[in-house]
C-alpha cells in the first residue's frame, strides 16, 4: 500500500487530526492534539511534500503581523480507495477519496456464500468501482462479521457466512491485483465513528450494532479495544438473556439468542405457529400490536438495555452509538430498552450519552475504506499486510 | 508533594520502568519502551540529579569495548509514604519507601463509621508510621471504596461507609499535615498489580475483588479505566444475577446481590431461619457439606463467573487476578465460577489467564502508596493535588 512517509507518531497524530477537523490551522492543531506549535509544523513537512496534506489558499488569512496563514486539508484526490462490506446476500462497494468522501457506489448479489462466489462478486463489484476512479486504485478494505485476522487477512470463524480459515485477503488481491486490508465489519464502522462521526470528539465511545448479530466495537484510551486473544466487544454473547434461550454460537443465554434480527423472527414465527412469517411481516405484526409480535421486540429490547448498562458500567464510555440495519424499527424496542437500561446502569455511568444512527451497508463499505486509510495514513502501518 | 522535576513523558515511562524492573540497564530500558537509548539517557539525568534514580555501582559491568556500566535503580530512600486502607470496621496502614517496599504495618478500630471516628483512627495510623519512618513523609495515599472523586479528594458515596460528599482528603491533610490523595479502593489495587504485580508485563488486565463489594479495575492501552462519566468497572452491578434478587444499591439483579460476602450470608441465614449465623459460620457449614450453604456459595460462584465472562467478551484483558478478603474460602465457589465462564466466555476470550490472589487489606493499603508514587513520579500530575 502506498503509504505515508511518516518518521514519527505525532506525523500520525498530526494527519488524523488534519482528516477529521480540516481545513484546520497549525495553532489548532497544536491546541487539540498537545504537540508543540513547532512539532506540528515538522510533522506536517513530510505529508506536504508527499503530497497528502494541502496548504487551503482559499481559506488564507493574513495575520497583523508575520506571513500569511493557510489552514491545513487532506489532499483529497491524492489517494482512491474501494471499501467492500460482505453480507451472506449481498456484497456492498463504496470509492472514495482520501478524506472517505464517497465518489460512486454499487453491490452485487452473491450466488451463494460459497467462497468462490463471494469473491466473483466482490472483483465484480471493484471492477465497477475502479472505473469510476480517476486514479488507480490504492487499497481495498474489506469488512466481514466475525473473528477476524487482520494481520494475517484470515477469516477466523464467521458463523454469518458460514467460513472457517478462509484466506481472503490474499484471494481478493489475486482476484483484483489491489492490496488488500481484511477487517470486522463492526470495527470498521467504529473506525468510521471515530474519523467521522459524531463520536470524533469523544474521549471514548462504543457502537453497538443491532441486526442479523449484535456487536460492539469499543474505544478507549485512544485505541479500538482489540482484546488480548483477539476477542472484544462480544456484547451479543453477554449471559443476559434467558437462560433457556440457545444462541447461533451453541452457548445458551446469549443477548443475540433472543435480540438479533433472525431470534425475533424465530420467536414470532413461533408464537404463530407459522414459519413463513417474514421480518418485514414480524415488522408489520409488530406495529398493528400483535401481543407476540410487539412482546418479542419488547425482550430484545430489555435485554439489549441490560447488555447496554453492563457495557457503560465496566468501561464507561462517554457516548454509545447504536447502530445497524434493524434500527430502522426501533421504535418497537426502545422503551423496554430505555426502561432497562436505566434499571442497571450504575450511578453516573446513566449520564452516557446514547444516540441513534442508522446505517446503510454503504457505511460499513465506507468504514472498511476508512481502515486502509488509515494504515495509509501509517497509523496502523505494523498491523497491516 | 514532592514531585520528580519531569521534562517529558519520556521520563514517566523511564522511571515507571526503573521502579518496576530495577535494577535495570538502560539498554534494556530502550528496549522495553521503544524509546532511543539516547532518549532514555536525556529522560534518566534530571531523574538522577534529582536523586530519584540512582546507579547501582554493586552491579556494575565492564563492558569489552567502552567505559563501565552501572544498572539503574529506584533510590529507595529518596521518598517515604503512607497509604491507608478504610474499611468500615478498621483502618489498616502501611509505611513506604519509594520503590513501594512496606517497611512498618498497623491497624486501628474505627469507634464508628462517623467521619470523625474515622479521621481519628487515621490520623493515629499516621501517627505510629510517621513514627517509624527514618525521613518526613512525603504524601499520604487514601483508599476508600465507592464512588471517589479524585481530582477533588472527595468521597462521592461510599455505601459502605455511608458516607456521601466528604471532603476527606482535605480534612486528612488538616489532620496530619501530609499531602493527601484519595483513591477508590479497587483502582488502587489495580495500580499495585500493575506496578508490582502478576500483571506488571499484562498488555491488559482486569483486578476482581470479592469482599464486601465485588469490584473490578481494568487496565487497557496503558492506563486503568476511569470511565468518561467516573464510573468503570461495576462488575458487582451487572444485572447477571437473579432478577428478584435485591442489592444493596437497591438496584435487582445485581452480581453483588447474591456474590458478595454478605449476601451469601443472608442466604444462609435465611435457609436456616438463623440470624446469628456469622460469616465464618457460614463458611464451616459450607465446608461440612451443609446443602443451604454450599448452594449459597454455587450461585455466587456462578453469577461471578458470569460476570467474568461478560467481563472477557466485551474488553479481552490478557489476564484476570482474582482477589480479595473472601478469596481465601475460593474453594467454595471455583468450581462453580469455572464452569459458568467456560459457558459464556466467547471463543479465543476463554483463553485468559485467570489467577488467583488472596489480598489483605495491607495490600490494598500498599496500593494507596503505590498511587502517590505514581503522582510523586509524574504521571499523573495533573490530576492530583
Amino acid at each position: 500500500m502506498n503509504r505515508i512517509p511518516v518518521s514519527s507518531p505525532a506525523s500520525v497524530t498530526v494527519f488524523r487530526r488534519i482528516l477529521t477537523h480540516g481545513p484546520i490551522g497549525r495553532v489548532d492543531i497544536s491546541r487539540a492534539t498537545g504537540l508543540s506549535q513547532a512539532a506540528v509544523t515538522k510533522a506536517v513537512t513530510p505529508l506536504i511534500t508527499a503530497g497528502f496534506v494541502v496548504e487551503d489558499d482559499e481559506l488564507r488569512s493574513t495575520p497583523v503581523v508575520g506571513r500569511p496563514i493557510s489552514p491545513l486539508a487532506v489532499a483529497r484526490d491524492r489517494a482512491h480507495i474501494i471499501g467492500i462490506k460482505i453480507t451472506a446476500e449481498r456484497t456492498y462497494g463504496v470509492l472514495t477519496d482520501l478524506a472517505a468522501n464517497v465518489l460512486a457506489r454499487t453491490e452485487e448479489h452473491n450466488a451463494s456464500t460459497a467462497v468462490d462466489d463471494v469473491i466473483a462478486a466482490a472483483t465484480s463489484v471493484v471492477d465497477r468501482l475502479r472505473d469510476s476512479s480517476p486514479t488507480p486504485i490504492d487499497g481495498l478494505g474489506v469488512a466481514v462479521s466475525g473473528d477476524v485476522d487482520r494481520e494475517g487477512g484470515m477469516v477466523r470463524d464467521s458463523p454469518l457466512l458460514g467460513w472457517k480459515g478462509v484466506a481472503l485477503a490474499e484471494a481478493l488481491e489475486t482476484a483484483t491485483g489491489i492490496p488488500a486490508l481484511l477487517e470486522n465489519d463492526v470495527r470498521a464502522l467504529t473506525v468510521t465513528e471515530l474519523l467521522f462521526g459524531s463520536a470524533r470528539d469523544a474521549s471514548s465511545f462504543a457502537v453497538i450494532t443491532i441486526g442479523t448479530g449484535i456487536g460492539c466495537g469499543i474505544y478507549l484510551h485512544g485505541k479500538v479495544v482489540e482484546g488480548a486473544h483477539g476477542v472484544a466487544g462480544e456484547i451479543g454473547h453477554l449471559p443476559l438473556g434467558p437462560r433457556d434461550a440457545v444462541c447461533s454460537c451453541g452457548r445458551r443465554g446469549c443477548v443475540e439468542a433472543v435480540a438479533s434480527t433472525p431470534a425475533v423472527l424465530e420467536l414470532v414465527r413461533a408464537g404463530h405457529d407459522d414459519p413463513s412469517i417474514t421480518t418485514e411481516d414480524a415488522f408489520a405484526l409488530a406495529h398493528d400490536g400483535d401481543p407476540v409480535a410487539r412482546r418479542a421486540f419488547e425482550q430484545a429490547g430489555e435485554v439489549i438495555g441490560s447488555a447496554l448498562a453492563a457495557l457503560v458500567n465496566l468501561v464507561g464510555p462517554e457516548t454509545v452509538v447504536i447502530a445497524g440495519e434493524n434500527v430502522t424499527e426501533y421504535d418497537l424496542y426502545a422503551n423496554a430498552l430505555r426502561t432497562a437500561f436505566s434499571e442497571h446502569a450504575f450511578g453516573a455511568a446513566s449520564e452516557c450519552d446514547i444516540q441513534l444512527r442508522p446505517h446503510r451497508f454503504d457505511d460499513w463499505a465506507r468504514g472498511a475504506a476508512a481502515c486502509v486509510i488509515e494504515v495509509i495514513a501509517g497509523g496502523l502501518a505494523t498491523q497491516a499486510a
